[in-house]
């Protein structure tokens, strides 16, 4: 269980993460059998920010980035970073400088179980960033980690080469092996939740669309006039 | 104690209802004695959101949303929606396609101690929400609840039927009886801080306006001209 | 140990402060050698705000205002208002009457490790401020507190006098007697960041920018080619 | 909605009340249908204390104690304080002399919703206490508050004259009206549990006792004998 | 990715199993490089109760305890039950029952990240139990989800059959292929440790036993013989 | 601001720090005008635990502990570890071989505003510690900090000498220049209490010992014979 830098990972089709970026979070969660959500205290820097892509990723000791720089060499132009620590912690460990590195070699943007600063300059730049805070808070360059290794990140076990997906609802993980079936039940989902939202749009209820009605009675919820108490 | 469903509330009139709208939450709250407010923790999905109506009120359990579906059938225009869960929770009861569904049946928002989803297309579709998070997680339709009966969400007790009102600064809950009085004081408070508002912006001190001399002095607090320390 | 106003207190010289404002928090920050920074739990009503000045420094009861408005009688243009409370609070201990109260004193700004309320209006008047909640909830002006004394906002020591800078990373207290060195020493980081930031955008990695290629080695971080596990 | 002291309460009899001690907190929650838990983060002092008694409700302000002083006098022997406040606080409202005072007056323990101190004290002397925090802080006197009216303590409403049951596992509070039947849905429950236990001792499996395995399998959990992940 | 109980998984030699159960969590934690901790937000019901045992996993819906029943059934003596559920809850899922039922099958504790509750009996059975929270709230029998998958438990991930080691500490997952490594390096390290503690108790300093005065030099951190603040 | 270990330090004379560690936390918090109290959530890892003593502070990186090991060194007999950390950690920063190593200096005891382990070890051996959280992550020691500078310790400044007092109740800190005073007004305000004490067991009410029925009726406090709710 040395510290380690994996160099080379493969890479799920680009076709099919494009797709899983347009289907977004919420559709891709539902598509995957409702898994691979990470934690919802991943706020977006900012609401309007989305991106998709494939993780590289990285374990680092809390309040130190040395392990960022050293993962940016590995990245290929359509990755995104996915960066934990081995403890709880708000430091921000990345920031323009890193974000400016980052997009000169391709990669989309930055998922982070701890915190980012620069939030502005990075806002301005539109390089897409989810974390746990935003802290002003310098870090050192000083203790080992791992770059594309398995991790865990905001409560979800992500592979290197994963596909990422985020956008203002959250950040899910697609597991490499299960992209190609994630792409079609996401594009199924949506075709359906479009004539659902017709029907709803016309004033038809869910209690009849998913039929909801019997398990109401099933589960012994009564309709009452009104409230005696 | 069993599940229901109580299909008729009494609302307050409507026109009172939309003059506390017009007050706002921090107005409001003090209108009624500093009493009503949601705690903190919930904010709304765009700080630009504003709504008022009348508490249609559910419980829920943690991760379902079966009672969210009943509770629209009983909703008429001008009513909030009120989402409670039995125990903590942050998953993402409600989406894009309930708030058209809402929408349908004239419900102005929605105020819930849980999470919701498609975030992004609420704000666009400009449907108020106030949340305790924001999360992709879906929800099953598995588990009994009840609709319009007395719930405590965010710490405050709402009862079907009162007033709602929401906006950047939170949400508040005026009890069904106390509409009337809430208006008349809340347009009073109004008035006054008016005519303090003028006279603070004149450079005039708090501490006269309000009287709070005899106050420090009262409580021992010295005034020291410069400190020795 | 008596509650006190302290009326005078002695300030850095403006220009120094207004370079300060100009470097932003995380610069600032990083100048200090990573101290002065106030815990990331402070956010700005407003992402796009920003403020330097000279703290004024307000110990208050949780749920009371009254120190605050004995405050403003002793600001003078420039300065910016530092609440904090003897435990912790979210109450709405500031809004709109007191934001028009503190401008037209020359007050700048507020940070408060407590909550705001009012801040649609606070928003629109452009009034920067930095809080631990926003909230409604109203207060008292019943309880004792002192103006001017040292106080630990959000986890740092501040004296009245020392200059606070803040924006979108959060809030940094830059100690009197170390304001000309913080100026010199962030301007110097900004020039070495406009270097190292070209040199990033051109594609050079920080591994070697930094020279960190044997830390790396130093540390036991070994270089894999494929991960086989 | 001014500030009052009820002085007079009804109180269910005391009968019921002790056998609602004795079927604890978890049965007692159970029996209502899993209704009326306060929520978990409210402790005990240690963790063998046990109560039951008829609330003495107590509104306050944060880091003020004054009207648990108010409410002592009110109170009847087989009486619980709860106390809450108006926004979250951890203050220690509460401590050894104000236990003495209770107990003198034949209050059997004390539940709220922020902090407590002298614990030493109040575990050495036996009187049970459930809070939210152990701080030493102390409090003022200085803001009125009200007894004997609907509170929401730990996110639950309690009325005056409810039963309070707690023990390790927590809180729960039984609305007057409904003491009888808690009593006896209780005590069915019990006797149930019973012969369950003695089946689960004997390695009979909750998946036949409870009938699961066709709810499994109507939900579509499928069996596997190896992984082949 | 559907649901899903395997009934048969490897399990590591229980020799190996007993020597890492008498080294102890934090032995255990820095034999394997400082790695497979589990958040510290685990804590023992009692802070007496030790246990080792191999992961039984189970997946579960939040507030539902449905999967637990189904996992007692494949769990072998020595097991420990690993409960995760999809979204952050505190519901006492586990309680006396499932305890007795549990020990009827062999199974030495569970590790749950969620509620448990009936702690007084737990406790007084022996029964180690490591929870987020102590909760007498129920649950249902309702939702569907997983046996012996791998699953992340506060904040690490466990795969059926990887080793479990709790104390007072907390609790740590050595997985499976790791075990006999994690034997010899634990065992190292405590006789390493023994000779370091005879030589503290002399009075050696740590500074010198670790050769720590170098690092501090190359840190910079210089000695000063008093302050001159 | 650069990295420092100061040797000596001035510490108050012995007998007072005696006296305040039998007046106790919350008397000693009261006697110095409700100051200098640390958060509360600073806990004893035994609630029996008890100490008093001179701050030696310290100034660490999160999960770093290689200042402890330098402070030791400069501790005398008497002196208790203050430890905290630049940014929010909870790693178990000290364990049973630095509590070794720290009683054989002399080292009363700790305070920590981060984790610590080996708590059975510590329990056993007596050495009285107060954390942030119980944790058996690990620590590196590769990055620098400061030995006795002013610290902020769980929100509360605390200056290399001043004396510690720590019990069930928390954690309090009184300035040296403040140690007789605090000695003087806390045996006063024990001495008082124990008057009041005889008063309340004998069930004289403290709404009349602290006159306090003129401060209801001020504040608009009134009574009513029964609720007409």
């Amino acid at each position: 269980m040395s510290h380690r830098i994996v160099k080379n990972i493969t890479r799920p089709n680009q076709v099919d993460i494009e797709k899983l970026g347009e289907l977004g979070v919420a559709t891709v969660h539902e598509a995957m059998g409702r898994t691979g959500l990470l934690s919802p205290y991943l706020r977006p820097v900012d609401p309007k920010m989305r991106v998709c892509g494939t993780a590289v990723t990285i374990s680092s000791h809390p309040g130190d980035n040395l392990m960022i720089h050293a993962a940016i060499e590995v990245c290929q132009p359509g990755d995104v970073l996915v960066v934990t620590v081995t403890s709880n912690n708000t430091d921000g460990m990345f920031g323009e400088l890193l974000a400016v590195s980052a997009r000169a070699h391709g990669v989309r943007g930055l998922v982070i179980d701890a915190g980012v600063r620069d939030t502005a300059e990075i806002t301005d730049m539109n390089f897409p960033v989810w974390s746990k805070a935003i802290s002003a808070k310098g870090t050192v360059k000083a203790t080992p980690g791992s770059v594309n290794v398995p991790v865990v990140c905001a409560g979800t076990l992500i592979n290197p080469g994963d596909v990422i997906i985020a956008d203002a609802d959250g950040v899910v993980c697609v597991p490499k092996a299960y992209v190609p079936q994630a792409v079609e039940k996401g594009q199924a989902r949506v075709e359906k939740e479009n004539m659902t939202r017709a029907r709803l749009a016309a004033g038809e209820l869910g209690l009849d669309i998913y039929n909801l009605r019997p398990t109401l009675k099933a589960l012994g919820v009564v309709y009452v006039e009104e409230s005696n108490e």
